[in-house]
């Protein structure tokens, strides 16, 4: 099991939390996604490590930012 | 043909007017509704006048709140 720390940029409210959880949620391999809207942390919880572009496509998809 | 404007508080994103127009726009003999993210504005036309407590209702049930 790997679990991997991003920080998002943009998020505003519980709608936001839901897209980013629902968008990196639907990564291969991804079994848990937590997000803090405060300070923009995403956990994610996966089989096996992922691979950070597929978290940035999965981020922008909702409408944000990975930060660098 | 009716058109009243109501501030809503406490939207932050395209998810919250969302929202609000869902929910305002489920109001009986609401045939419009559109939202000013920006300004909270929320411009709602019907077929005729429609009463203030069910709009607030409807605002609240999105998550937010009509300024009074």
């Amino acid at each position: 099991m790997s679990t991997a720390t991003y920080t998002v940029v943009g998020m505003t409210c519980g709608h936001c939390v839901s897209s980013v959880r629902e968008e990196v949620g639907a990564i291969k391999g991804v079994t848990g996604v937590d997000v803090d809207l405060e300070t923009g942390r995403v956990t994610v919880t996966s089989d096996g490590p992922v691979d950070t572009a597929l978290v940035r496509d999965a981020v922008d998809e909702a409408g944000y930012e990975l930060k660098p």
